[in-house]
């Protein structure tokens, strides 16, 4: 009799979910990072919208389509809400930065693999398919510390690329073998989340380039 | 006998001779800007087209369209001149601050007007055209800043951004109640221009986002 | 009987090699500078990358075309070498300082080239074309420099994007007078790389705009 009502988790509503997860978490990060370098309201919302669609504009443009949010306001309204959950939670924000980052790595893997889907899609091989994945997940990061005028931190600190990278060969594996596609995108996600939270747990990093003096 | 020739005035001279003030007018902040930051004739012309072209160049980019100043060397030509008047008159140029602080303003409405239009035109959503509106007018200031490796002034200080948007709902609403286009275009450049002077005299800005750890 | 084997030499394969050449030369500039700023290897190699295939990318865009770098993977591998050369080789680089120079110089003139013959292959005025060869030659290396957020090299110093004009107007000269294909691109290179040998051999750089408080 009381059967509960799965047709939530089906696959579309299931994604759009995890996309406004991730448009969300990535639009927070761009604002904190604003409202720390004294923007107003609007440079805050620039800066959260473009940490959130600007990989996957790059991406489009890269691949001469119409960007993706030209076709649907959902991502302008996300990022209004993002700008309205930090003002109205700024002090409180702090406590909830476990959340974000695990938010931000679900909206890491998912935008991930969707960058590597629509380029196979154009019917470009693999390895550009995984430039465009790791472009869709990271680049909006890049724009968002170039607009407060530091180095980009995905260059110095963290695996976060490199997640994405790993993330990609996994496709790319699963690929091969001829696992279904359902079974690959949750692998794929699956390989980028964990790699990304085991090494910011033991504070694992990419080996730095010595410099010539050194 | 004496009639006097108001053909200069018809439409499309008229928003010619508007789009040399305006292009005039962003080159030379631009190429003021470089001046500051010591740079060379060179940089200071790129800065200064850059800043000139940089929003509408952005805004076919994303509309998938030819860069409009491809079709026309008038763009290069009026920067030019822009650079040259830089460098005769670098003495007197701040007495001229008022001057170009309403020459921007102009160029900024006028920009805004035809970015709406554009989009519009290539069946957008008005949605998608006020953004695009407002990248054409204060995007190429954003590139500005990024050259000279400053936080973009448009983040931080005065209403600019906010103008363009004030000036793409007024157009909205013109254009719902069914005003002509003409009308609706030197309404909504009124608004735009009208609320930045009265922004700028009064040191009217956006709030500020609030630091977390205030 | 003894006759030399020069068909290496010929015209595909020898563009082949410079361009292999160049993209080596300008991957290896940004990876310096990126280590330099402490960048881990995933950032060096990104930066590389940028500066190797920026100018072309962009040009590519603009011109609405996809962007060189997706039809052959020859320019990821050629970066990635170029990475391996500079840890192992870091502290014997900067005696290689002059070669890279060279090497750089001849890239910075075929990809002028490269950027202006494509453009005019697609019907634009040479006006357009000659800024394209530019944007081809010099771009990769303002993006490398607002990666490491500081304000772009060639807008300061050194003769390098005049020496990329005075290539296009050569070019264009040679092309009204009617000399052929090769000898054009032959004698423009040359001018490219000697007029930017000779100003750096000297330290002629362009003159700098002067502020407004001077």
């Amino acid at each position: 009799m009381c059967s509960l009502d799965f047709s939530w988790f089906n696959s579309g509503h299931f994604v759009d979910v995890i996309e406004w997860i991730g448009t969300f978490a990535f639009a927070i990060s761009g604002i904190r990072l604003a409202a720390k370098k004294d923007f107003d309201l609007f440079g805050a919302y620039v800066v959260g919208l473009l940490t959130a669609i600007g990989g996957g504009t790059i991406r489009d443009l890269l691949l001469q389509t119409n960007p993706f949010w030209m076709s649907n306001s959902r991502y302008m309204i996300c990022t209004a809400v993002a700008l309205l959950f930090v003002i109205l939670f700024r002090k409180h924000i702090v406590k909830l930065n476990i959340t974000f980052f695990i938010f931000d790595t679900i909206g890491l893997a998912l935008f991930t693999v969707v960058g590597i889907e629509k380029t196979l899609g154009f019917g470009h091989p693999f390895w550009v398919a995984a430039i465009m994945g790791t472009i869709t997940g990271v680049a909006g990061g890049v724009l968002r510390d170039i607009c407060i005028a530091e180095i980009p931190l995905i260059f110095r600190k963290e695996i976060y690329a490199s997640s994405c990278l790993l993330g990609c060969l996994c496709y790319y594996i699963c690929n091969y073998i001829g696992i279904s596609l359902v079974a690959n995108q949750l692998l794929t996600s699956f390989v980028i989340i964990l790699s990304r939270v085991i090494a910011v747990k033991n504070g694992i990093g990419l080996p730095k380039l010595k410099s010539e003096s050194d």
